[in-house]
């Protein structure tokens, strides 16, 4: 025998992490260490096949080959992985009583117009009008002045303007409101519909072949941002949409579930209340 | 509380393993649970940061944009981390004295000349000239007519001829050999030489980032075949080669190690003897 630990199937995780530098940056270190650990473990505890490896590759060449500056289905993976939610998850813990982050999504732009309070994002005049309102509060139930809430959502179609540039009016379902001192918001939109993540690629084909569908439970996209608060990523959700138990890419809380009731005014048909619960920095 | 049990950081492996569908073809069941186990462990463990999955994403994203008919950067990403020595070695688990697997590699060629015995595959007239021979035998010492030998290394350069189309002879380093009734093997190829791993990607920047070099030690590739037994996919490789203890790949093994010993006869400066050991299907 050689005084050499060469690579075998029982040192293989340590015979890789053997490998790195001593100058390798510490995090880096500890992140690659783990991935090799887990990713080892995989292939050991399912016995990993030739066919099924060479399946992996080619799955991991194709969504790689799917994406450009439109398309991220690495993205999708992950969204669909439940890894996008995991690691939003675990980045923010958020007090009892904080409201609760959820994904961010591909569809989110800079640079909708900032409109006074009570305005319309809906430019189409098309979809069922709702009015949003509620308060931006702190922990201790203070009402927070400034804070900025960029809001999207998509048509009655189920697509966000992006997705159809030719066809929508500019800025359609998005806008900008920022709170006075009373902390409130109100602004009319629709109420939003399910719409299913882009499946003619590889995570497509994925879903399929582990019987899931790629739809989304209908949703309002929120992000609050505040200098002396930290920034929420969020939606809230429709009560009793179908796909709430099974949205494709794991977004739904309980706490992000709204009612929406018929209007008590003739300014829209639904109304829907939720109130900001921003942690300080 | 609602009825449903969404996603949670502390539940996530259940939540997405639950959606599976119970049509799901079973192994694929088991592959993908146990992926998603050490997936969201790996993200747990390590506790991944946004930025740092933002630079996964982008890492997966531009190895597979990196691929296309003449380069696979998943296949050297698996290679480099160990993936594809350990599939190959839980699926090649063979018994003691049986001559052990190494990776395939990108190189490998169908179709090239069978040679009789004796022949050199060296046709450009470079490198060290070395006569390879042994014999094909079973478990028992037997020895095993009819074996296919194919064998292919690189040139003095360290290329492969694939690698440069137009620079090198037809087949050049390349062989076939089909062993008689004595099981022996026999011809003239060079002396191999270490090679780099193509490290202008994605993969070449991850392992200057962990300090790792991509040589590989100087090897000559042997694929042996017979009807009756189990297909050989190895490597024979220079002892005391100065990359052998930190192949970029993982594929030396002890027993693949070969003294170059200086030639006793005039056919060639070295020679390179080793007998390999099938197993009967
Ligand atoms: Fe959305
Ligand atoms: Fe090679």
């Amino acid at each position: 025998m050689s005084q050499i630990d060469y690579f075998t199937e029982a040192n293989s995780v340590e015979a890789v992490n053997a490998r790195m530098g001593e100058e390798t940056d510490p995090r880096l270190r500890e992140v690659m260490a783990s991935l090799i650990r887990h990713l080892h473990g995989f292939v050991k505890d399912v016995g990993l096949t030739q066919a099924e490896w060479e399946a992996a590759i080619d799955f991991l060449t194709r969504t790689g080959q799917m994406c450009d500056d439109k398309r991220q289905e690495f993205i999708l993976l992950s969204d669909t992985l439940g890894v996008s939610m995991l690691v939003d998850a675990i980045q923010h813990r958020r007090p009892a009583g904080a409201t609760e982050n959820t994904v961010f999504g591909p569809f989110h732009v800079d640079g909708a117009p900032e409109l006074s309070m009570g305005a319309s994002i809906s430019l189409d005049g098309k979809g069922e009008a709702c009015r949003y309102q509620g308060r931006v509060l702190g922990l201790e139930g203070n009402p927070i002045e400034g804070a900025r809430i960029d809001v999207w959502s998509d048509n009655s179609d189920g697509f966000y303007d992006v997705q159809q540039p030719n066809q929508q009016p500019e800025w359609n379902n998005r806008g900008v409101f920022i709170t006075g001192a009373d902390g409130r918001y109100d602004f009319i939109g629709i109420k939003p519909v399910p719409y299913p993540i882009p499946d003619d690629g590889p995570v497509g084909q994925m879903l399929a072949s582990l019987g899931r569908h790629p739809w989304r439970p209908a949703h309002m996209h929120f992000l609050l941002e505040h200098p002396d608060y930290e920034r929420i990523v969020t939606h809230t959700f429709v009560a009793g949409d179908d796909y709430l138990p099974s949205d494709a890419v794991f977004g739904v809380k309980d706490s992000l579930v709204v009612d929406y009731r018929e209007s008590t005014d003739e300014s829209a048909t639904w109304e829907a209340n939720f109130d900001f619960i921003m942690v300080k920095k």
